[in-house]
């Protein structure tokens, strides 16, 4: 039998995923999100949304710059992750914390965290303040890989990247698991 | 080493829900998506972002009531979630070609797949065309959950759901995997 239960912001699954940018005085700073999608295939785009009703300095950074990048954890650093959601870079080098290093984007003024297997740089091309959050949208401009996570086709390997599932209900961290289907195929067995 | 990809849409993990609303004419409409999130807390809210540059039936039911829910697949229902993710509404029945049935939202003017175990009503409250997609940020006004997906706390159980990630990148879908650890706690061994 179905209940109904209070409203709350839901979904499942949602990502583990580290937002970095640089702030005004070009210091890299970064915080980790659940609340992220693709939105857009031409051209390619990401939206982010961050809380506007706390002090986010990502939040403001991006802002500032006009630039992100969005860092992949992989399962290996889930504890990584977890500190960047929990520490401000107000009070602290939440990058130097954890031991990680980062690079300058490629093709955007934003940090990238070395330890990621993969990131996308993003310029952002669309903002929109909606209930506690900004909504950010970035076109992804580059796509930066470890060459070890590719497949044979040169694609990022989903097992290889081995990504975090974050259930914010319980707020807890999963693994992806087997798979379970192959997309535009599975379903076909429908077709009249 | 790392090297530049060509730009494209990513998310890891991306989560395959199903939109479902009704027509101008009160017919059941659904379609898949992967580009899903929560977007705000208070109040709390999703954000999908529909196709725009194909004719998706789904999206201009929604923009025609104004109201929409997300139904949460579990993986035994993986191949009806490709289904519908691969016919259209303007063509098919696509909720009755795989055998599921719905029922009215007990808030909003839309459509609950009853099967899906849980599902989230929804209503509008901002859209912003960005690149090839329309983003629709409904406001959560009501949660359906099968009691039986419950934790002992009344919570919606991520193991119970049994949700289904997507890999857009390789076209396939996922199950969630382990518990790999505990929000706002693995990551505390880092703070000086």
């Amino acid at each position: 039998m179905k209940i109904n239960q209070k409203p709350r912001a839901m979904m499942f699954p949602a990502p583990a995923v580290v937002a970095s940018a640089y702030d005004e005085d070009g210091k890299a700073d970064c915080c980790t999100l659940a609340f992220a999608t693709m939105c857009s295939h031409h051209p390619p785009a990401v939206m982010i949304a961050i809380n506007t009703t706390l002090k986010r300095k990502t939040l403001k950074s991006i802002l500032h710059t006009g630039e992100f990048c969005i860092g992949f954890p992989s399962v290996e650093h889930v504890a990584e992750t977890d500190y960047m959601g929990i520490a401000s870079g107000y009070d602290t080098d939440k990058i130097r914390d954890v031991g990680f290093t980062f690079s300058d984007g490629k093709v955007v003024n934003a940090p990238i965290i070395n330890e990621f297997a993969a990131s996308l740089e993003c310029r952002l091309i669309h903002t929109a303040d909606v209930g506690s959050h900004t909504q950010l949208t970035g076109e992804i401009v580059n796509v930066r890989a470890e060459e070890d996570i590719l497949d044979e086709k040169g694609k990022i390997s989903y097992q290889k990247l081995d990504p975090i599932c974050y259930d914010d209900v319980s707020h807890t961290y999963f693994s992806i698991g087997s798979h379970v289907g192959d997309g535009f195929k599975i379903g076909l067995k429908f077709r009249k």
